[in-house]
């Protein structure tokens, strides 16, 4: 069965679309599910952010639009330290979009929901015309103990730990694109058991970003410019896979700028830096984390020490890379 | 200037586009406004809702889609009988959308923000290829003060208040598809001093529901469906615009399924009926309020007594009436 524009009608085929396929995988006893807002029970400080997913594939290797939607919502709640709890999900869909797609989407996101140790409570329909595409926006609620994480904390001498490979979900996105087959999995993943375990860790945190669209090079660059610190890190440290390596050796793409789904960046004081990497690399997302270089005063802006004991300034991404990324 | 896929690279045009426009509307001390999520301080139990919006034309008489994203996620949080406190944006635009547009938009989000006393904290930029259009994603937080509103609470005896005419977004929208010259405004507007005031009158509230997409007759099947009791209205106390009523007769369309974006549906107990009705009409946006029925045991589902005394069960919406409305 495809999607039409009586699916977004506000009416009985609406109705019967959202217990069908919604209800069926989202029902739960906190969100009341039939009415027009959730209410719900929060404890302390909240996080509140929003993120709207236009990747095209919306299937790839390793994930797909929902989980993407998920974990991407997720993750940029953990970024304040706070314990993710609640989502929305809100749906336009492309007339023509094949229902038994739609349920393989909403089944992914409820499983990776369940992954993160959230619920999605609340939700939203529309139809519009077009090529049977499908956008997903997901805006997130965390409970924050104590005081939360920000980069604003972060500080010359604190370590920039990176939780592992940088690159994968892009390189697997254009292999798609491109139609090239090949092993590269998205890394998209919840990162909710690494800040789980820094903070029951004990471990001191003074900034936590999600390495999103922009790469890591992006993201150094807006952390340096909120501290006041500069940023050196390491070329030889940068961790990556093999046939990422590989695709970017191939493409002349540098994995510095590449998007991630399921990659942080940590800052910590140094002498806490050797612990908090253990920790996450005791994760089954962080095994391949690295203690990628530190804030300093003595350089401003983002500078890499190159292989050969160079120096190169890093500048955030300017111009296209690759659209629909995530 | 125009939108390009460059400025959904997550790098210095994303940024640059975010401060130019956005940050320049929405800017505020609430919202940590350069980070992945806002930390907010909220008082007791949270509603939380996502609506997202696709209404095309994106401009039209009596307001645009930038004031729809605002007012239909703060009218679905005020059902809760909630006070909405903020909102997230997320904005997914195709290349080629005009950068004026986007700032006006932006403008009347803010406006629309300010007048229905809520703060946008946190937001999303996705570009995406196409034609030209904007989809907005909104959810909303708002604090519940006591117990909640919900129709759960509705029973047999309660007189159902609907807030003003019906049908003048769904007509205005249907005009400007249409290329019908004609003074017809949509009603968008924020109910929160509307709920506010029954609020602060005192007034026990049994239940309410904004009347959107499907209009009163779908919303009356949820609501009777929901609490269990029958629903009887009468057809002579329908509240109609002279210029909306006039194009429903040259249309053949039924103002009972036809969308609305600032009107309510509202249940009390009887005998509060009349000083509800009051405080309701002496708002600039319930000027038109009528007691238009009531719950009761008598009936199963929903029945309008007509103009001349027979009786007419009301159905949920089936099929498609007007696409993209919302």
């Amino acid at each position: 069965m495809k999607i039409n524009l009586s699916h977004g009608n506000g009416g009985w085929e609406t109705s019967k679309l959202i217990n069908e396929i919604f209800m069926k995988h989202f029902r739960n006893d906190v969100g009341t599910n039939d009415e027009d807002a959730s209410v719900l029970d929060l404890r302390g400080r909240t996080a509140f952010t929003t993120d709207s997913f236009v990747v095209k594939p919306i299937f790839f290797n390793g994930g797909d639009i929902g989980r993407l939607a998920v974990c991407g919502t997720v993750n940029d709640l953990l970024t304040t330290g706070a314990v993710p709890k609640y989502l929305s999900a809100g749906f336009i869909i492309e007339e023509g979009f094949d229902v038994d797609d739609l349920d393989r989407i909403a089944r992914s996101m409820r499983e990776a929901a369940e992954e993160s140790g959230v619920l999605i409570v609340t939700g939203d329909t529309k139809v519009v015309e077009g090529n049977g595409g499908i956008y997903i926006n997901t805006s997130g609620i965390a409970e924050v103990e104590g005081v939360g994480v920000s980069f604003r904390d972060a500080r010359a001498g604190d370590a920039l730990i990176v939780s592992g490979t940088l690159g994968d979900h892009h390189a697997c996105i254009m292999s798609g694109r491109m139609g090239i087959q090949n092993s590269i999995r998205s890394d998209v993943a919840p990162l909710t058991s690494i800040v789980g375990g820094l903070r029951s860790g004990g471990v001191t945190l003074h900034g936590i970003r999600d390495i999103t669209r922009g790469g890591l090079a992006t993201c150094l660059n807006e952390v340096s410019e909120f501290c006041g610190a500069g940023v050196c890190i390491y070329e030889e440290r940068i961790p990556a896979k093999p046939d990422v390596a590989g695709l970017c050796g191939i493409l002349g793409l540098d994995s510095l700028y590449m998007a991630n789904e399921g990659k942080m960046l940590i800052a910590v004081p140094c002498d806490e830096a050797g612990r908090a990497l253990e920790i996450i690399r005791n994760d089954a997302y962080g095994k391949d984390a690295v203690i990628l270089g530190e804030f300093t005063g003595e350089v401003e802006g983002v500078v890499m020490v190159t292989k050969i004991g160079g120096r190169r300034y890093l500048p955030p991404l300017v111009g296209e890379t690759l659209p629909r990324i995530c």
